[in-house]
């Protein structure tokens, strides 16, 4: 879970990044509200449409406002304050969440007795509704955009964030680790998938959400990415699993190539071997002012040195955190450098139509002078 | 899936009831984009924080919108015209896409050509960044709110919602028939949820949410709701699982008593059959018309005839739907009707501190003369 002195560092990042410009800032995205509070709503409850705003003063001090379904999470996040709304109370009928969110959400800006007041919202996050309230309080106010800023911000992460990011690769790993004891050909994708998310969300010990592209065959594997379907395993095959998670608002992203039935041909075995050169060439530029181009370039020229230049394309690679993708982007079109405090994926891979595809990734964190892998799942056909 | 003549039928309803009030509508909520379509995002992958948007003409013509990556599905739901705008395309770095759904938006209404025009939206949905565009573009339209239409609307399901529903159904029953196979004194409450989610999203053969209350032993069981825990469950316990998923878009929840070990004692069996006979009860005033008052009332005079009066509490049921819970309330304090085309939950239960909780549940239709069961799983300890 993110820690108090995470999510006070990073209001006092975004309130100096605003430079006194709002008097009171009003997060609704769900993302922003748990990146500067800790409060996540679990995504796969009876809350996943549910209301919560985060309201930040001029001084840092923090209230959350929340449905009494969630009081117990939210006070075991890292707000200074928690307001809460009857939502529904098992006795009278459910009211509207959203209006009563905004209605609270009101109430507490009214107690803040702010005199002209100019606020900072997400324009892209905030519900029309909600905007009218506060315009209607408060006709003078300017209501100005933080969005990009609070994007710019989550491209560097701290060191919470990233212990959370760790905990979402150990699950992910798990699954890893399960299909490699459980793959057997005459499966299906779709069972595939089953082993991999059970094995996920036991070791994660919360209710997660995890899907990915489990792709297996010489055709389906030209197109590079899918959810798993009911296609039925044959040895020989290959089989593309990128299985991406996401835990407690943060995410992992890892990738591997099986051979079906366990014996990978010779060519299988080469082939695979270059993917691990373009990823080990990668991770030499891994380091805070690369050009992630240079990074894209780099495993490019690999794969195309070994003869699979028809077969690369796409990304190499992407930012990841509240967020899949994110930047900076790995990418043929970008003019991105890599920043200390990034977590990015590598994922080098080919795909040849008639023949079958791989891929395999890693998710790195960019450190002062370098790089820390963080993931450790086995990569190998 | 929803049909495509339901969908009709339901953008049809919203204008009928709209009475021309409005000359386009903006839909922006990911339930009611559904609802009118029939797409839905797959929440469960990185998509999570998409945006897309319907827009109905007078006519009942419907533009969908959304990105890219979600082009697939578009084109298989029911909109008579899908524009795509290009979030991500793996060459260039991903753009925001709230702005660019809105962008996209603003381009389709200008193609309607509409003069003077009233817009109907969710204002409890729909962006402040996207109603100011819509706003400048359009500075004398009026933005009327059909949030509580369309909530009301969406009470009386139509034939392809309980399709959808029984598919909900039929994978919530698997984890069900999973958990009666395979529960054993030792195992976790986690543990047990793991068997459930494994079977629901095999039987679903797509990505699913599903969680529920996993509630063992005789002092948590007085909490009557929660995630499952680690704790271990012991022989002779009682464990309520209140099991619920929700698939492409709609609901199922489902509730069972199970005593841990097998081997349930007199005194558990005689209450579960006060549950039983409390459900029954309930079944009995289940038709258009009824106060939903009469079935609460039904249901807690049974149990408190059996002298269980002190662990009755909260509610007896709910509507549920694309929501959960949903109108109508099954409680005390409620003056709504039930009505055809409803999809309730009736759950009976007592709890009792240190002693255990029971509760047991179905789901049904409520049909133009009485009811039909759309649950079939095995209650029973």
């Amino acid at each position: 879970m993110l820690t108090q002195a995470g999510c006070r560092e990073r209001v006092g990042g975004l309130l100096e990044r605003l430079r006194g410009e709002c008097q009171a800032l009003v997060l609704a995205d769900p993302r922003h509200v748990g990146y500067l509070s800790g409060f996540f709503t679990n995504p796969a409850t009876i809350n996943l449409h549910s209301q919560s705003f985060l309201v930040v003063e001029p001084d840092g001090r923090t209230t959350l406002i929340t449905d009494n379904w969630q009081a117990g999470t939210a006070r075991e996040a890292h707000a200074d304050a928690v307001e809460i709304y009857e939502w529904y109370n098992e006795m009278a009928p459910a009211q509207e969440r959203y209006r009563l969110a905004a209605q609270t959400l009101l109430q507490c800006l009214r107690r803040l007795n702010l005199a002209a007041p100019s606020f900072g919202v997400e324009r892209s996050a905030l519900a029309t509704g909600a905007a009218e309230g506060i315009a209607t309080e408060y006709p003078d106010a300017g209501l100005k955009d933080i969005w990009d800023v609070l994007v710019e911000m989550r491209q560097r992460k701290l060191p919470d964030e990233v212990d959370c990011m760790r905990r979402a690769i150990g699950a992910c790993e798990a699954g890893y680790a399960a299909v490699r004891r459980e793959l057997r050909p005459e499966m299906t994708e779709f069972d595939l998938y089953s082993v991999a998310y059970a094995a996920a969300l036991r070791e994660a010990g919360e209710p997660i959400t995890a899907v990915g592209d489990f792709i297996s065959g010489p055709e389906r594997t030209a197109a590079a990415a899918g959810p798993p379907t009911e296609r039925v395993m044959r040895a020989g095959e290959l089989l593309i699993m990128d299985f991406f998670i996401l835990v407690g608002g943060y995410r992992a992203d890892l990738c591997n190539t099986y051979a079906v039935g366990g014996r990978p041909s010779d060519e299988q075995q080469q082939r695979f071997a270059v993917l691990e050169k373009a990823l080990t060439a990668a991770e030499e530029r891994l380091r805070p002012g690369t050009p992630t181009l240079e990074i894209y370039r780099t495993a490019e020229a690999t794969i195309a040195s070994a003869g699979l230049a028809e077969g690369f394309w796409g990304h190499v690679g992407h930012g990841l955190g509240m967020d899949h993708p994110e930047a900076p982007f790995i990418v043929r079109h970008s003019d991105e450098r890599l920043q200390a405090g990034n977590v990015i994926t590598v994922e080098p891979g080919f795909y040849l139509k008639g023949w079958g595809g791989m891929r395999i990734e890693d998710n790195y964190l960019i450190t002062a002078d370098g790089y820390e892998r963080l993931s450790h799942h086995v990569k190998g056909l």
